[in-house]
Formats: structure tokens, sequence, C-alpha cells
């Protein structure tokens, strides 16, 4: 969620990577429905300390931001071009969830605005994919509360308090309103927020003698994380990785220093630039809901130019769509805050169609 | 859903019974949470005509409704009293799901009118429980498009067309109130609206080599019917439940000619009687969903005497629940319209806790 988690622990090895961990925690399986079977895929840990990597100087760790993150990975991409210059004329996307809806369209600007300087290494951006991502601080929150009442998660009280005392529009929470928001967060319960319906790690997996839990198609093991966390803390992992040998974590605490209210003003810029702007969203995800992708996208007022639908991914809906001027927003049906661990199969089509610059299919085959 | 479906098919068969039918339709197996661990279970074909029931009498076929529906059902709970005389002292609860929102009020209502009769069976009604129950046309109606929306099913314009040209507090749906449920009914494409994250049955489970789709610890097969279905018309099996020997069918159609709008009146006599009133809901359901026994128990306005919190079973937030006086709301996360099929484990808790007079646990132990 927060700034600090690695993209390589998380993106690579739960969700759209080539190899998913076993549950020995030491040895691997093939995801079939990894992303590197229609791209080629960089993972990228940032900003600096996160994951595998690391920085010489300290004060990259404790005062670091959305500013000098995007620098960084900008700097990054056009080191990688050097070092492999047959790529300089492919086709660049740029996705990631989460707070990486600050990370995204920051980087997708930077590459925007070094592009307009000559003799400077044009970089061939095409396209941006957001999934459940933190764009927008006060539609976020009221998507977050709104989605706990919709789901049956809160009660009505909570609800007509956060109603009353929060003003998300202009981001003015009083006290009344936290003491809402806690009570909302009391009356979840303890369940995964980041997946409404999965079970925990504790209870589905690792009872001794029973298969591993999957949501439906998925196969998604909610102990995913602590068999990665074991693979890449082996000693000959990392060598093979020809990482740092370290201890690893999946996520690391930051200083940060700058973190903009509100993604959208850069999202505006980029759709002016041209560049395919897709937001989406696993529905089951309490933490960064849909409701707060729509609340954040109903913001910008962009007219409608394909009317809300269904999506078919090997005939079942994969989700729902609806595609403004420059943007489209889109569900995956039954999957949580990281959408290919949860749905890798409606994930592999909805990224394969945003690859092409379509839409995927309007009816079952 | 609506009335003329089979309770032994349904209720036996793929939700709470002892048994479950095999992929081969000829063979059954155990389910752990059948309801006959915590109590003694009668699964009652109703109206005459369903299941294996029948009539010798035409125009019951034909001219049935909620009162004769009530009656007979009376009737035979009388019959088979005077059978098995042991059990006429013991505590009786109702259960039923879907349509049996009217059916369950009106026979629990049927059982105190005539207890106030001197000279007859005095029944010991205890309780009753209703799930995902149709108790109110435009509570239900209401609550069915709003949770359309909420889950991200129906676009922003189809909700607003809803809000604005369907008066569900008055029941007066005008023409374009039509054509916007319409739209929405379009959107939501080809889902089990009884379930709205389950696979088909084409894709999961019938899918050769793959193992049957499981909803986290539920191991319901979406092809659960066509399994019961074969079941069910097996000659021998028809011989062994001793029943007439016959073309066996899910459900019937039938001739209605009684059905009021609401039962919310006879909710409130039960509840003044002091009949202990369960008024429960898989939250994955959206066909009568969450939001339309809401909307209905609202409608209601007792007093909270229990503030809404989520309660455990297995260490699992099981749902949640709201106390009001003389009845209690109460969720099933991660269930469909027919709560024991998606989780049995949950719904036994539930009942249980039900049938002690009690509610469900407020921490994981």
């Amino acid at each position: 969620m927060w700034p600090g988690c690695s993209s390589f622990g998380y993106g690579a090895m739960q969700e759209l990577g080539p190899f998913r961990v076993n549950s020995d925690g030491k040895t691997l399986y093939r995801n079939q429905y990894a992303w590197n079977n229609v791209a080629n895929v960089i993972f990228l840990e940032s900003p600096a300390g996160v994951g595998f990597s690391y920085s010489n100087t300290s004060s990259d760790y404790t005062k670091t931001g959305d500013k000098s993150t995007a620098m960084d990975s900008y700097t990054f991409l056009l080191n990688w071009l050097e070092r492999f210059p047959q790529y300089k004329t492919r086709d660049l996307f740029i996705t990631g969830e989460s707070y990486a809806g600050h990370y995204v369209p920051q980087l997708a600007d930077t590459i925007l605005t070094y592009n307009k300087l000559t003799n400077h290494t044009v970089i061939n951006l095409k396209g941006i994919a957001v999934g459940n991502g933190w764009i927008d601080d006060n539609m976020c929150g009221k998507g977050m509360y709104e989605y706990f009442w919709t789901h049956a998660l809160n009660s009505d009280e909570t609800h007509e308090g956060i109603q009353r005392y929060c003003d998300f529009e202009s981001g003015n929470l009083t006290g009344e309103c936290s003491k809402y928001q806690s009570r909302g967060d009391t009356e979840i319960g303890s369940i995964d927020i980041y997946d409404i319906y999965a079970p925990p790690c504790d209870s589905a997996a690792k009872k001794p003698g029973s298969s591993p839990a999957t949501n439906y198609d998925s196969n998604f093991d909610p102990c995913s994380d602590d068999y990665t966390n074991s693979y890449l803390n082996l000693a000959e992992v990392q060598e093979a990785l020809h990482a740092k040998a370290s201890v690893w974590y999946p996520c690391r605490g930051v200083g940060w220093t700058d973190s903009p209210a509100t993604i959208l003003p850069t999202i505006n810029r980029l759709i002016s630039s041209g560049i395919n702007t897709w937001i989406y969203s696993g529905d089951t995800d309490g933490r960064v809901p849909i409701t707060s992708s729509r609340y954040s996208v109903n913001a910008l007022k962009l007219p409608v130019e394909t009317t809300w639908r269904p999506w078919y991914s090997s005939n079942e809906v994969g989700g729902y769509l609806v595609g403004y001027k420059g943007l489209t927003l889109i569900t995956v049906r039954g999957a949580g805050h990281m959408v290919p661990s949860y749905q890798p199969q409606r994930a592999l089509t909805m990224i394969s169609f945003f690859l092409l610059g379509e839409l995927p299919p309007e009816f079952t085959s």
C-alpha cells in the first residue's frame, strides 16, 4: 500500500511474474498467466532501499519522496536503455498498483517532459495502467468507507456519521469524522482488507493435510507472502539473482518528504499528451476499492465514449469497463488489491488488450 | 427464487443436508457441516407439486398461493406430529430462503393463530430464520439495483436513472424506471446473479482434468445442480426414497393466486409474540442481496440493541450482525443466495447459535 514494498517480492513473485514460490519456500512453479507471455517485463524496486535495491547514501533512505522516486526511476530507464540499446525503439508501457497511483503517472510525466528536450533520448511511452491506485487522497478516503458500508462491513450508524462529519470533497476531516472512521475500521473485524472475502493465511493453507485455498480459478495461496519471504532470504537465491547478500524484507519504512494530495492533474496532462491511460481495479479490494477509483475518475469529468459494459475472459465476465475520452476505467471481477494474484487469467486478458490499445471483448465467444 | 423449487433438491441435497451428490451424479459424500449435527431437520416440499410431492387434485397445481401453502404446511406438521408423537413437546424452528421470506413467516403466523385455539395441538415454535428472503417487494427491488451499482456491476448512468425514475418507497415504477432496470440487468452480463463472484458450471468443474472449483473452504461445485438432477432421476434412488416414480424437476411453474407485497406486518406480529426472528444474508448474492434485507428490516424501525459487529466462525470473520429488539440481521461473508452451499461451516456456526437463542461470538478465539 504505502511506499516501501518490493515490486520484485510482490509483483514478480506473487502476481504477474513467470514463477511463483511453492509452499516449501524453496522451490518454484510456473505461472501460466505471467505477463511476459505478451511483453518484456522489467520489475523496478523503488525507491532506493526497497527490496534488494540499496543506496550508499543513507539520506536516500530517510529523505525520499515522489519527486526523487520519479527522477531515479527515469534515470534507471535511461541507463538501462544505454546498456540494452536494442530496446530503445520499443514501445514502453508502465504499470503499477496501490501507491504506484503516484509513481506511474509521475514517471510517465517525467518521461514526457524529458522527451521534449533536444538531444535527449526519446522513450516511446505509449500507455500506463494503474491498478487499485492511490490517486486522490480525498476521493480514496471517501471511496473506502463507502465500500465498507455498501459491502455490509459497516453499520448504518457509522455510515451516517461519516456522511455527516467527513467532508471528503474539501478534505476537511474533523475529529468527529475520525471517530466514525475508527469505528468503521473496528467494525470490519479481522478480515483481509486487501481481499475482503479471502481466507487468512493461518486457517486456509497451513492446516495440515488440507489443500491450499483457491479463489476459483486463481489458485492463489494466502500464505504466499511467507513462502516468498523464505525464498528470497535463501543465500543461494540471493547469489543466483546477483543481489547483495542481505536480509530481504517485503516492505520497509521510508521517510517521505513529498506526496501531493492528488495526481489527477498529472493524469490530465498524460491524457492530453495522448498516453493511453487505464485505471483498473480488483473489485474485492477494500483498501483502494473500486469506489475510490470511480470517485477519482469521476472527478476528472471526462466525457463517456464507451458506456459501461461487461468484458469477457475465457467465456466468463472478467469484469466491467467504461471508456472515457483518453481514459479507460476497468474492473477485474473477484480480484483483490493485487489483481494478478487473485485473478491471473483475467488480469492477463486485460493487460493483453491494454497493450494492443483495444478494449477486451464485449460478448462471450 | 420464485415459488416452485424443491427444498429437497436444493436445501437437502446441495445446502445443509447430510449428503451431497458427487460429480458422477450417482454417488454421495457426507457434508460434515450438515445442520442435523445440531438439530433434527425436516425438509418440506411446498407447495404441492414441487419436487417429489404431488396432488391428486389438478387445481392444486394451478391455483395455489401463499395462503394455501401456509395452511398445507401447517396441516402437514400436525399430521407429522400425530404420526411421530414423541416430537410433540420439542422446540420447533422454521428456516427457509428466498421466496420462503413469505413461506416461513406465514407458516409461523399460522401456527401461532392455531396454538391459541383450545383443544388444538400446541406446536412449540421458538424461532424463525429467513435467508436472502423476499420480504418486501419494494425494498427488495430497491436493494437489488443498489447492490448492482455498489458492487460495480452497473454504470453510474443506470444508477442515476433508477434513482430518478423508480419510486421504490411507493412501489410506483414508471416505464422509464423499467427501461433503466432492464439496462441494469443487461449491464451485469452473464454472471451468476445468485453468487456474483462464482464461476459458471461449464468453465469450472467440467474442464477435463481440473479439480472442482472451490470457494475457499466451501468446496461448492457450481455444477451441483446437474449432479443432483441426475441423482434424483435414478429409478433406484426414487425407489429408495419411497417416492412416486416420476421425472424429477428441480423447479416447476406454479400458478400463483396470492402474494402480499410485504411480509413486514407478519414479521412484526411474530416479534410481538416473542418468536426469535433472524434475517440472514449471504453477502455475495445479487438476487435478494444484503441491501434488500437491510432496507426491509430498516422499514420495521426497530430499536438497535446490539450494535453492528463482526461475528467469528473458526477464527475467521463469518459475517456481521446487528441485533434489533426482537430481530437479528446477520450476514454470512462470502456466501451467495444458497448460504450453506457456499459457506457450510459459517452457516452451521450461525444456525447453531440461532438454535441456542444466542449471538455468535464477537471475538476470534
